[in-house]
């Protein structure tokens, strides 16, 4: 095994070797196996936008097995999803890739308040389905995030014990903060150290803006000077902020639409120390070969193939 | 076998054989057996509008062997209704016909808010009486729509654990759409994508029609040009928004009283694909012979023996 | 055994040997033995009207004892009580006569909104109190009728598997009808199929009244023609209701105060079909002479040895 | 044993003999052991009203231990309080005087509105810590009884079956009743036969007024002449309410702080035919030594020592 | 083992060897170790207040390897932290030092009405990573109060089942009381108070002052005339609060800047009786060797080595 992949695999010593088996597979895959850095394929969408907002732009995607085969392709360290897209291809894929099953996950039909997400699926799904991780969202800064804090710290307790690696999604979102405040950067490092402090292995927040939220934290970072003027500097001190970088924290892809800016995002993580990336939209509603193209461009910055 | 069935099983390949063997006697009973096709009499009026509305004008109906004995008449696939009325002919029927046991219902005393059934049945209620699978409706929509969500996820679990096949009824209502959308063609293929994402192995939905209710949908339609002109073009895009068509999809008979409408919708259905009918008012408030001649028409129409 | 209970019995074919032997001893017992009718005494308004309302018109109901000797000497079917009662004479009246244990209750400290009673006992305080049957209150048409559903639906389940009958009080009442609505017989028939819908057993109503409290309901009634001129004709439409007889339907006394407008409604309940009586404050508030010999002439009614 | 526990053990027949055999403790206790006669000890206001206010008057209680001394030196027939009281002697003093520990607890420094304790403790605890039996405090007439209700059943079936005795404290209060409604006699009394029915065995209650405070009892005391003059017969008719004498009805010391009152009131509960007092603040604020004498002479009023 | 911490274990002589072998572990480890006197890190700020505020005025600590190695050098006795941060340095430092994994957090991205942290570990989760207590916060005067209650009560027995010992922070906070209140004198002795009966070995109250919130409590304590003028006497009396000093009582060290206040302030804690302190930000804040030299001097104020 490739040195990084034992560092990393270092800092979760308090897990079994059950979870740090899949920690590594993880790692371990794709054309960034071994790097200690990751892509990973998500598709949500169906269930959080509908079927035709995600899948007609690529009428390809409508098909489950669609993304399994996009995620091999393309080299991605794995592919995360619902339950039913998982389920879909998971008997067909068995063991070509690692897979994370996303245990809850929210629709548009019904506008609403304060984020909370449906429970939609649960840990023995993701061992009955070969799954090497549970993925779950949480919105820090909603009135119902004790509600998510307490179903994540069940089903962490419970994954850790059965094996399996822990992915949190963590997006400040409610009315505790501004529709701004979601990127800014005291609030995306305060969310990645929330995940930390709730036991996730691996960590994915939105890549953070120079805004500062919190008018607490507003007086900290300038009496303290942390330097958050660009993207891998900001990046850097989420990374920090995730137990001084002891733990895997990835970044989403978001709404960006001009490739050339996401590559300029993604060397920005890359240079600011971030472990990796999670980009769905921006992969899977272009054509196949595109998409391959698309993502390799991104490994290969990773990589360090490419500037 | 026959080679359809065979295809479609190989569509829920994460299932276990319990649960696949439960699937294919749903496919391969009745009349349109072996043909991939379903038609399914369920009958759950009695605790959602009260008996006398439900089987005064075929008094009959009262009787709930009766409609054991209409559906193997007709030659469906399959019968679904709470569990009073399927335990009242489950001993004597036993082993007749797949059964469907509905585990949650709503009555209409109460008039109230936003839709959130009752359960009223569980998994092991169905195996002790003998079904084939569980059925359970969720109302997308809703805002108690994450209560159900999660107990469709706790149900489908079981269900899958223990054997039994999954048929989720996912009929969008609630404040967060208006009555026309109820039915409109990107809320209708949503709302097939949901139940398809929570692990539903068959999904029933109403014809929708060409209103498109949400606004970031409606973009995405005119942009990619997806076909909704007719019944069949729509019923062919909820079919695809089902997995690529890899899921059951079938369709409610609704509140048409034409029977000359019911069989024009049921031709739009087989010509887009949908792999059938679930009709409980215009089957069961019929004389029995009507009924069955009514059901024999339907059948015919997807058996392709007629236009 | 009688044939009458033979054929009863084979309308809960569905249930154990246990659940069966348990119908069958509540059908054997007292002077209505045999006959397929049943008088049952329910004594549960110490906790729902307080002691002094209950008991101060007979003193000797103040004792839990005087109601089982009641009941025993009476020729009752059985005897109905919460908790607490039936546990202060089931060891020195084991096996005497068959016990139904009342597992809700309200009390009328509180006046509230729309009801929904405590759970104030178990299918297992039943099994070792020797009971043969649990009861449990429904309120269709309250706010908080899913509770209740889900409630019995748990209990119901767990009954079945123990060996124990169930006893629905289907009782209407909330804010989803009229004060007039809780008798009427589209409500009354309604929330008689709730129960039958829910896996009761035995279902207790209100005696109906002729009228009609639902729009939808009443165009049914009317275009239909369903005769509700008496009392027979409205009993015989709630045990239609009742999946075609086939389900016992026993009646409440009300509040009816006049003994002999009493007299004319079991004449009433038993010309329409109805398969008996449940009368508490009528009987236990006498002295025990009177109340023997007035149950003692509701079951010559009913076993047909008086008009 | 005495012929007097003997009978009292008789009532409660459908107990097993663990929960018997700690009845049979709590009687034949201290200095009125076997006279079916009660004086217990509680202390839970260290947690209902603070520190200062229960133990800054008589600074000894600070200390747990000492109530321990003081039931045994006053010769009381059991010592309650909430787990981290028992707790801190329940190993010193294992074995030397039943306890009985309370399992729902308010604290006063949440003003709120209708009461609703805090469940504090469990049947496990009270076995782990060698108890007798369990307390539990319901308050009849709150908004949030049936909370209470369910929870008291919940325990009650808990500790039948594991042997222990169940005492419940019906205080009525909430937004159901007047102030002077708690005390009055028609409330009092309907408390007591609730907690009769949810299966208490030993029940304390406030000592009545004369006050009545429901219409509808009001009705009933007026026409059936309920004679509640004084308190021995508001206590009579208390214990009538209490299954006809058939449970253990004991009175709490109130607030009454005259000495001589608190005799006159216990000679009233006694001639009245009432089984006990519960005396806290009145027995541990003050000095032991006249604490003892204190509890000493409400002991001889029970005994028939005094007047 | 040293006489003092055999007297203090025989304090809980109600508890199993686990239990009481971990309180002897908490109280023999450090330079306080043997003493009875205790000295607890905890770090809890990032969850609470965000990563920057609280470690990038020394950024040593964002990395959770570095409390553990300032709570050894100091010579602490323990160190309490959540779930993530004990996670990511138990298996290194294993058998090191005593750990508390506190169990509830609060965030400070949404502020809210009155406090109820969320549960983020467990006793199971507690006994996997090797830790010797688990912590819990209560906020009695909060609304949510019970909700806490409940969790601890729960928490609580299952500690004591399996050995562990349970350290409870009790700060009032919440509508109950003023923000002055929630350290006023008699509000402080009455949250050790509640935390000392809901079973807690351990309880964390932070230094009261001399106000005096409710005026009931107001009357007893000028009627008693208990003295709370000076910091020692305070302590004293919340010493006494606390089953008369036969409970682990122990103090933060709050939001005092001035490090010489800081050590009055201890010295005032040492004199009123109080076992120790429990000091966050004021220690890890600083640069490691002046965090040490800090701890080192509160310690030997403890240790009587200074004034």
């Amino acid at each position: 095994m490739q040195d990084r992949v034992r560092e990393i695999l270092s800092w979760y010593a308090s897990d079994n070797p059950g979870t740090r088996s899949n920690i590594a597979r993880l790692l371990n895959t794709g054309r960034l196996g071994g790097t200690g850095r990751l892509v990973i394929l998500p598709v949500d969408q169906g269930f959080e936008h509908g079927p035709a907002r995600s899948f007609a732009p690529n009428p390809a995607g409508y098909d489950p097995r669609y993304h399994f085969d996009l995620a091999l392709a393309a080299g991605c360290n794995a592919y995360a999803a619902p339950l039913g897209f998982i389920e879909a291809g998971a008997a067909e894929f068995a063991g070509e890739i690692p897979l994370i099953l996303k245990l809850n996950n929210s629709d548009s039909l019904t506008p609403g308040g304060d984020p909370c997400p449906a429970i939609t699926g649960s840990v023995d799904e993701a061992l009955r389905l070969g799954c090497s991780a549970v993925g779950f969202t949480i919105y820090p800064a909603s009135t119902a995030r004790n509600v998510m804090f307490q179903e994540i710290k069940e089903i962490t307790e419970e994954a850790k014990r059965k094996g399996l690696a822990v992915v949190v999604w963590s997006y400040p979102r409610g009315s505790g903060i501004s529709k701004e405040g979601e990127t800014a950067i005291d609030v995306v490092a305060y969310a990645a150290q929330i995940a930390c402090q709730l036991g996730a292995h691996i960590i994915k927040v939105k890549p953070p803006t120079a805004h500062i939220e919190q008018a607490a934290a507003k007086k900290v970072y300038e009496k303290e000077r942390i330097p958050v003027g660009t993207l891998a500097e900001r990046v850097r001190h989420v990374v920090q902020s995730s137990f001084a970088g002891r733990r895997i924290v990835i970044f989403s892809g978001g709404e960006a639409k001009e490739t050339s800016a996401i590559f300029d995002e993604v060397r920005g993580i890359r240079d600011g120390g971030g472990f990796g990336s999670i980009i769905g939209r921006n992969s899977f509603q272009r054509p196949k070969r595109e998409a391959v193209e698309f993502l390799g461009q991104v490994i290969d910055i990773y990589a360090g193939k490419t500037k």
